[in-house]
C-alpha cells in the first residue's frame, strides 16, 4: 500500500541512539539526562499506584495536575488558563504537537514552520494533509564566515504568512539551535498576526533552560498570542524523566475543545499514576526554579571543553544543546556532510551528535552539529576527553 | 477555525463517567475494574523506577517487553511475530488504532467498519481523509421480537468490500455486544480478502475474556490474516489497569515499518518504567491464563441477578460487557430512546449504562445498552439491588 509519509525514515535521533548503542560511544546525540531523576518523585508515583490510581482518568487529565499546571504558569507568565477547559494533558509534547495539528489543519492548509525545525512538525502538518511552507533562520556570521548567532526571519516570516495562513508553528527555547525569542519578538510576531486568521502552536518544552539571568518568554505572557496559541509542554525535559510520556497542552477553550475531539481518539488518556505523582510533585517548585542554574553549570562546564578544541562554539542561551561549527577542525573529515560526520564521530571517535541538516527537509549543509550537556560531569569529561583528541 | 470533527461530540465513555460522579451513580458505563491490580506488577514498576528506566526507551519499545508478546502471541495462536520489526509498543489500544489508520490509509480510501462499532474507528478514518462504509451486525431475533444474537453480516460485507478497499476493521472479542469470531468466520473472511488488497485491522483487546470454555481466535492463529493485519491488543484490560495505557500492535514487517513512521512522531515512544514492569510481569502465564474463570465468575454472578429483573439478557460470549434489552420493562422510561434510557438510569436509578446507539452513527435504536461487570461482587449486588427494584 502508499507510504502516507513516503520521504520518512527513522527519526534521527532513534537512528544515532542505536548507532550510538552499537558502538559504545558517549550518547551526547538524542536529547536526555543520562542522570537519576528525584527518588521523590518515584516515591510519588509508586504511591499513586499503591492507592489504585491506575484506572482510566478523566479523559483531560487528572485534575489536581492540571489545577498545578494552570496554577504554575499564572505565576511565572501571568496568564490565567481556565484547567477544566482550557489544559489538556497528553502522552508527551510530540503527541500534543502532532494532535493539535490534526484538529486544525484541513487538508491544503498552509502551515509555516521556522527551519531548522524539530523532525515532527512536518510529517504531522502532512498526515494532516496541510501544506508546509518553511522559512529559515537567518545566521549572522563572524569575519571568519562561521555562524555567529541565529535571528527570526522577519522579513521572510512576513512573506510566508497570508491572511489565511492556518497555523505557525515556533519553538522557544529553540531545539537544536539554543535560541531564545526576546519580549519584543512575541510583540513583533503579534503584529505581524493581527491581521489574521492564523494560529500559532508554540513549543515550549526547554521552557525552564534558559541560562545568564535571561527570562523564558512564553506565549502565555501575551495576551495576544495566548489568545490564539496551542502552547506545548512537557514534563520530561524539566524532571528528567523523558521516558514518562507526560506532558500537557494550553490553549483558549475554542481551541481546546477541537483538541480534545482528536485526543480523545488518539490517547484517549494518558497514563494515570504518573499524572497523579507529578501533580503532588509540581506543587514544589525549588525544582525548577533551581533548573536553570543546574543546567548553566553543565552548560559552562561542557563549553569551557569544547574551548580546548578547534570546534568553533556556537552560543547557547537556552535548551540543553551545545551547537558545535566542526569545520574549523583541520583534519580531513572536517569536509564531511554533518550526517556523515556524525556518523564518523560516532563511530570512530566514541561520541554521538545530531546533524542540523536533520532539522531541513532539503539537507542545508552549515557544517555544525548539535550535542547535548543534559549528562553526568563524568560522561561530558569522557566526552571531551575523546574531542579533545580531535 | 473550521472544525475536523464537527460531528464529533465528546466521547460517550467520559460522557457517562462524568454523569455517574456528579450524581454518584454507580459506573456500569465505561469498561474499566473497579478493584486493585496486582501488588507484584506495581512493585515490578517501582523497581523499574528505581532502576533509573526513566529516559526514552527504544521507539518501537522495550525489547524484553517485545519478546515477551512474541512469544505469548507464538504459544497462544501460533504465529511467529519477528520483535524487532513486526511488534510495536503503544500508548494503548486507541493510539494503536488511530496510528495504524493514519499509516494506511490515504485521502479517498474506503474503510469497512462493522457497527454497532467502538466510536473512535469512525473519526480516525476522517481524520486520514478515508470514506467510512458501515454494515451492522445482523440481530437474530426471539418469537418475542427481542434480539437474540449477533451475526457477522456476510452478504452486506462481500457488498461493501471491493477490489481496493483499503481497510477492514473487526473487532473480537466485541464491544459492545460481546459477540466473539469463531474459526469458520476467519476462514470466510480470508476467502473474500482473497481477490483484494484490502489490509485488516483486528482490534482484540478483550482477547483473554471468552467463556464457556470457548477460544479466543487471533488473526494470529491464520497465516493468511496475519499477513495483512494490524493486530491491536492493550495491557490495560488484562493486567486490570486500564489507566496506564499501554499496548501494542502486531503486523507483517512493511506494515509495521509504515506504522512506525507515524508512530514515531505521534507519541514517539511509551511510558518506560510501564513497560519494564509489564515486561517482568509478563513472563508469569498465571493471571491471563486465570482470567476467563475470573471474569465468567463475575459474569454470572451478574447474570444471575439480571435474571430476577424484567430485562432481556443477550449472551455474553465474551468482553467484560453485559448488553439488556430494556424494552421489556414494564415502567413507561423503557420507552425513551437508549441514551435517554441511560441518563434516565444513571441519575434516577443510581446505575450507569452505555446506550448501543453511541456505537452507530445514525443512533440505530435497538432498545439495548451495555453493562460492564468487571466490577467487585459487592458494586454488582449494589447495582443488582437497584435494577431488581425497576
Ligand atoms: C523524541 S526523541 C528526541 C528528543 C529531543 O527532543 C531531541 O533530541 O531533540
Ligand atoms: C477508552 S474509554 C472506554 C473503555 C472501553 O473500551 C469501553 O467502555 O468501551
Amino acid at each position: 500500500f502508499p507510504s502516507r509519509l513516503p520521504k520518512v525514515g527513522t527519526t534521527i535521533f532513534t537512528v544515532m541512539s542505536a548507532l550510538a548503542a552499537e558502538h559504545q560511544a558517549i550518547n551526547l546525540g538524542q536529547g536526555f539526562p543520562d542522570f537519576p531523576c528525584d527518588r521523590k518523585l518515584i516515591a510519588d508515583v509508586n504511591e499513586a499506584m499503591l492507592a489504585d490510581h491506575n484506572q482510566y482518568p478523566p479523559m483531560i487529565g487528572v485534575p489536581n495536575l492540571r489545577h498545578g499546571i494552570a496554577n504554575k504558569i499564572q505565576q511565572l507568565y501571568g496568564h490565567q488558563y481556565n484547567p477544566d477547559s482550557e489544559i489538556t494533558i497528553t502522552a508527551g509534547g510530540t503527541q500534543g504537537i502532532l494532535t493539535a495539528i490534526l484538529a486544525c489543519v484541513s487538508p491544503g492548509d498552509e502551515v509555516v514552520i521556522i527551519e531548522p525545525a524539530y523532525d515532527s512538525y512536518r510529517p504531522s502538518i502532512e498526515l494532516a494533509g496541510g501544506k508546509v511552507i518553511a522559512v529559515s533562520l537567518e545566521a549572522t556570521r563572524d569575519s571568519d564566515g562561521k555562524v555567529a548567532s541565529y535571528q527570526i526571519p522577519w522579513e521572510a516570516l512576513s512573506k510566508a504568512i497570508h491572511a489565511n495562513t492556518r497555523l505557525l508553528i515556533i519553538n522557544t527555547p529553540h531545539n537544536p539551535t539554543g535560541m531564545v525569542w526576546q519580549k519584543s519578538d512575541l510583540d513583533r510576531l503579534a503584529d505581524l498576526l493581527k491581521n489574521t486568521s492564523t494560529l500559532v502552536l508554540s513549543d515550549e518544552v526547554y521552557k525552564h533552560m534558559v541560562y545568564d539571568g535571561a527570562r523564558h518568554h512564553s506565549v502565555a505572557s501575551h495576551p495576544e498570542l495566548a489568545a490564539r496559541s496551542f502552547l506545548i509542554s512537557s514534563f520530561g525535559k524539566t524532571y528528567h524523566v523523558t521516558g514518562w510520556k507526560v506532558g500537557y497542552v494550553a490553549a483558549p477553550a475554542p481551541m481546546s475543545a477541537e483538541f480534545r475531539k482528536v485526543h480523545q481518539f488518539n490517547v484517549f488518556t494518558v497514563n494515570t499514576p504518573m499524572q497523579y505523582g507529578l501533580a503532588t510533585y509540581l506543587s514544589d517548585a525549588s525544582h525548577y526554579l533551581n533548573l536553570p542554574a543546574f543546567y548553566q553549570a553543565k552548560r559552562d562546564f561542557f563549553r569551557a571543553g569544547l574551548e580546548k578544541t578547534t570546534f568553533k562554539l556556537l552560543p547557547t542561551p537556552g535548551t540543553y544543546f551545545q551547537c558545535v561549527d566542526y569545520t574549523a577542525l583541520t583534519i580531513p573529515e572536517a569536509k564531511l556532510s554533518e550526517a556523515e560526520f556524525c556518523k564518523w564521530l560516532t563511530t570512530e571517535v566514541g561520541v554521538a551528535a545530531i546533524p542540523i541538516s536533520a532539522f531541513y527537509e532539503k539537507p542545508t549543509e552549515s557544517g555544525v552539529i548539535r550535542f547535548c550537556f543534559a549528562k553526568q560531569e563524568q560522561t561530558l569529561t569522557s566526552a571531551l576527553d575523546r574531542l579533545q583528541k580531535l
